[in-house]
C-alpha cells in the first residue's frame, strides 16, 4: 500500500475543494452574509492548510495498484464529504455535525435528499455552495484533479482512479492517454452546463437561480433552492429542465461519439436505446394514470415527464408533489428509483446497461438449459460481453439487494412507515433525492435518527461510488503492509 | 417433444389427484355437507374419466429429456391446480371461479394465501381437501407419483421430473436409483406427519383439527381452519407448530443422513446452520422489539418464535396479528419472506442455500478484485462449487427480482396500499400466505381484482416451481416440433 502517494493526491482534492469554495465566499461577503462567510472562510483555510501540507510530502513512488485507487477514491470522498459539509457547521445553518455531514455526502453524491425544513432561509452563498457539490460529485472529484493536476506522469495509476469513481460495470478510456479522457468528459461536462444556464436565463430565471438549479440538473444532484423545488417555475424552464436531466444521464462516451461522427454507433448503443425507450414507455404510462389529476393533458404530461426524467436520471427535482399520484405511478416511480440512469453518466441507480447484461445473461442461460447443443454468447452492442463482466454484474446485484435490505432493517428502528423507510433507502442508495410517504418531494429526512441518517449517508457514498470503493476500505487484508 | 408421454405422466398425476379427494368425499357425506359432496363427487368422476383416458394412450417411447421434464411439471401443476379447484366451485363454496382456482394454487403450491373472508363458514369436506393440497404440493405431486406409480422402466425421465419440481440450485439423488429416492422422501415425509398428528392429539385437539393443521405445517402451507388462524390453540400446541414448520423447513436429505448415521456431514452442512442462526437471531431481535406488546417475557418468545418460524419456513400460520407490530419486526418479517426456507424441503422462498452461494461468490468477487494474484474457489459444505451453480444461482436472482417487480407493478393497479402490494406479491411469489396491512394475518387476498389475482397465482406457480418449468412453457422454441 502507497500510503504517501494516496495521502499526496487526497492533498490535491483537499486544495480543489478548497478553491472551489471561493466563489461561494464571494456571494457570502458580497450579500454581507457574516456567519456563512466566517463558515466558508474558516473551511477554505483548513482544507488549503491541510491540503497543501499533504502535497508537500511529494512521494517518490507514484505507482498505485487496483487495489490503491479504490482507496484512494473511497478515502477521498470521505474527506471531500466531512470539509464539503464544514461550511454548513462552523456557519451555524446547520448547527447539527451529523446533519451538516449527510447535506454534504447528499450533495457531492449527487443524491440530493435533505434534512433541512426550510431551504429558503439558508444563506446565498452557502445555497451556491451546496448545488455546486452537486455539479463536482456528478462527473467525479477525483477525474476532475485527473484533468486538470498533474500528479505524476507516466505512473499508469490514473485509470484505477477513474475506474473506481466512474459508474458502470466497464469503463474505458475515451482515446489512449487516460488525461486527455478526462478533459473530454469536463469540457463535454462545462459546454453542457454553460448551454443549460443561457437557455434557464433566457426563460427570464435570474442568474443565482440559473446557475444553482443547472449545477442540481447537471451532476444529476438535485438540491432545490426553494421549498417547493422547482414547482414555481414557468412550464418552460420545467420542460427545459426535463430535457437536461435527460441528457446528463445519458452515457458521455455517447457524445464523444457524436463528436467524432461516429452517428452510427451511438444510434446503435443499446443502452442509450433502452434507457429513451423505458423513459417515453413510463410517462406514456404515468400520463394516463394521473390524467384525472390534472386540467389539461399536457400539464399531464409535462408533470410525467419531468418526474420520470428526474426519478430515472436520480436527480430528484420535483415539480408536483407525485407522493399524492395513484400507486400504479408511485410504484413505478419505485422502479424507475431501482433502475437510474447510464453508466458513464451523472446519474446514479443501479444503471440500465446492467439490467440489460443481466437479462441478456438470464435469457441465455435458459436457452442453454432448454436446448442444450446449442452454444449462444451475450452480446451488448454486437460485441461478446466477457465472462468477467457478467459475473461483476451479478455479483454487484448481489451486493446491492443486501446492502439495500440490510440499511432498510436498521432505518425501520425508527418506527417510521415502510413506504417512508423503504423509499429513504432506495433514494439514498440510487442518489435520486426525495422518496415516498414522509420522505416525499415536500417532505425531508430531518426526522430520522443519528443512527439512520449515519446509515443513510453511508448509502448514499456506497451508491455514487457503486459499492467497491468503500467496501474496500472495510477490508482488512487490504491494509496489511 | 414427446408430447403423448407427457399426456400419459399427466393422466398419472389426474388420477392421484382423484383418489386424494376421496377421503374429502366421506368427510362430506359423514356429515351429509350436500353441496360439498355433489362438488367433489362431480371433481372425481371428472378427473378420474379423463386420468383414465389419457393413461390409456401407452406411449410407447417413454423418454424425456429436460426440457420436456420442465413441461411436463408446468403443465401438471396448471392441471392439477384446474382440478383441485374444482370442487370449490362445483359445489357452490366459491362461487367465483377465478377465485377457486386462486385457492387452489394457493394450497397445492404451499403458500396459503385466502381470499375467503370467513373460513369457518367452508363445509368441513372442503376445508379437508384444502388442507390436503397443502401436503400433496409440499413434497411435490410427481415425486409422489415417482414414488408410487411406474411410469416406465429405466427410460431415465425420473431425474428431469424430480430436478424441475424440487426445490433449490442443486437437486440430486440421495441414492442411485431414481424411484428409491421419492419412496425415502415421501417416507420420512409420511412418519413425520404422522409424529406431529399424534403430538397434536395429545396436546387434546381434535382429529380433524390435528389432521388438518399438522398437512399446512408439514407442507409449510398455513391454510387455517379458523379465522384467528392459530391464535385460538393452546401454547403447547403453538410451540409445536413452531418447531415441526421448522423441521419441514430443513433440507430432507439431512434427515437421510441422520437415517444412515452420518451425523457428521449432517451436522456440518451450512445451510443448516445457517437456516437455524438466522432463526434464533430473528427470533431474539423480535422478541425484544415486541416485548412492551405482551405481558410476560415467555409470551414474546413464544409469539415471536411461532411468527419467525412460520415466516420463514413460508407456512404462513399465525398466533397473534403480526401486522401490529413495530415497524423494525415487520420488517424484519419481510426480509424472512425473502430469504425463505432450505432447498429440498417443503418451504419456499429464494432459499438459504441460495443466499450463502451469492454471498459466497460476491466474497470471492471481490477478494479477486483485490487481490488478483490470488485464487480462490468457492466451497460450500467443503466441496467447490461448480461454475453452473454459481451462474444458474445467480440468474435465479435476477429472474427473481424481475418477476416480483414487475407483479407488483401489476398489482398496483388497484390501488391499494405500497405496503399491501409488495407484501402480496412476497407473500404469494414465496409462498408464504400472508403479508402485511390488508393482506396481513387478520386480513385476506379477497379485495384483488380478478386481473391481480390472476397475477399473484401465477406468481404462486413460479415461486413454487422456481420459475424454469413454467417459463419453459412460455418459449415458442420448446414447442416446435
Amino acid at each position: 500500500m502507497n500510503r504517501r502517494m494516496i495521502i499526496y493526491l487526497i492533498g490535491h482534492i483537499l486544495t480543489i475543494v478548497a478553491l472551489f469554495m471561493l466563489p461561494a465566499l464571494g456571494i457570502s461577503l458580497y450579500l454581507q452574509e457574516r456567519g456563512a462567510a466566517i463558515g466558508l472562510a474558516l473551511s477554505i483555510g483548513l482544507a488549503l492548510a491541510l491540503g497543501i501540507a499533504a502535497i508537500m510530502t511529494r512521494p517518490k513512488d507514484r505507482s498505485l495498484h487496483a487495489r490503491e485507487g479504490f482507496v484512494t477514491v473511497g478515502l477521498a470522498w470521505i474527506v471531500v464529504s466531512l470539509f464539503g459539509g464544514l461550511p454548513f457547521f462552523l456557519s451555524g445553518a446547520i448547527p447539527d455535525f451529523i446533519d451538516s455531514l449527510f447535506e454534504a455526502v447528499s450533495g457531492f453524491t449527487t443524491t440530493g435528499s435533505s434534512i433541512l425544513t426550510n431551504v429558503e432561509a439558508m444563506p446565498k452563498g452557502l445555497l451556491y455552495w451546496r448545488s455546486f457539490t452537486h455539479w463536482l460529485g456528478g462527473m467525479g472529484v477525483l477525474v476532475f484533479m485527473l484533468a486538470l493536476v498533474p500528479t505524476g506522469r507516466g505512473s499508469g495509476h490514473s485509470i484505477y482512479l477513474l475506474r473506481a469513481e466512474s459508474p458502470g460495470p466497464q469503463v474505458d478510456k475515451l482515446v489512449p492517454r487516460m488525461r486527455r479522457t478526462a478533459e473530454i468528459l469536463y469540457t463535454i461536462y462545462v459546454v453542457m452546463t454553460v448551454v443549460q444556464i443561457i437557455l434557464m436565463l433566457l426563460g427570464g430565471v435570474t442568474l443565482f437561480d440559473s446557475v444553482t438549479i443547472t449545477f442540481g440538473t447537471a451532476g444529476t444532484g438535485g438540491f432545490a433552492i426553494r421549498n417547493d423545488s422547482l414547482a414555481g417555475y414557468s412550464p418552460y424552464i420545467q420542460n427545459l429542465v426535463t430535457v437536461f436531466m435527460a441528457l446528463f444521464g445519458v452515457n458521455f462516451s455517447i457524445y464523444y461519439l457524436l463528436l467524432i461522427r461516429s452517428f452510427r454507433t451511438a444510434y446503435k448503443n443499446e443502452e442509450l436505446r433502452a434507457y429513451l425507450g423505458i423513459m417515453i414507455a413510463f410517462t406514456a404510462l404515468i400520463t394516463v394514470d394521473i390524467l384525472p389529476l390534472y386540467k389539461h393533458v399536457n400539464e399531464a404530461i409535462r408533470h410525467a415527464a419531468f418526474q420520470v426524467s428526474s426519478i430515472m436520471t436520480t436527480t430528484g427535482y420535483a415539480t408536483t408533489d407525485f407522493n399524492l399520484w395513484p400507486q400504479f405511478s408511485r410504484f413505478l416511480l419505485v422502479v424507475l428509483m431501482i433502475l437510474g440512469a447510464s453508466a458513464g453518466s451523472t446519474g446514479g441507480g443501479f444503471k440500465i446497461i446492467r439490467v440489460l447484461i443481466l437479462l441478456k445473461s438470464a435469457r441465455n442461460s435458459l436457452t442453454r438449459m432448454l436446448h442444450p447443443n446449442t452454444v449462444r454468447l451475450t452480446r451488448l452492442n454486437g460485441t461478446v460481453l466477457d465472462e468477467d463482466t457478467i459475473k461483476g454484474t451479478h455479483v454487484y446485484l448481489t451486493l446491492y439487494g443486501s446492502i439495500a435490505l440490510l440499511s432498510m432493517i436498521l432505518v425501520s428502528l425508527d418506527g417510521y412507515s415502510m413506504e417512508t423507510n423503504i423509499t429513504a433507502v432506495l433514494a439514498c442508495f440510487n442518489n435520486i433525492g426525495p422518496g415516498l410517504d414522509l420522505v416525499g418531494p415536500v417532505g425531508n429526512f430531518s426526522g430520522y435518527s443519528h443512527m439512520s441518517k449515519i446509515v443513510l449517508t453511508i448509502d448514499m457514498l456506497l451508491g455514487r461510488l457503486e459499492i467497491v470503493p468503500m467496501l474496500t476500505l472495510l477490508t482488512p487484508s487490504v491494509w496489511r503492509r
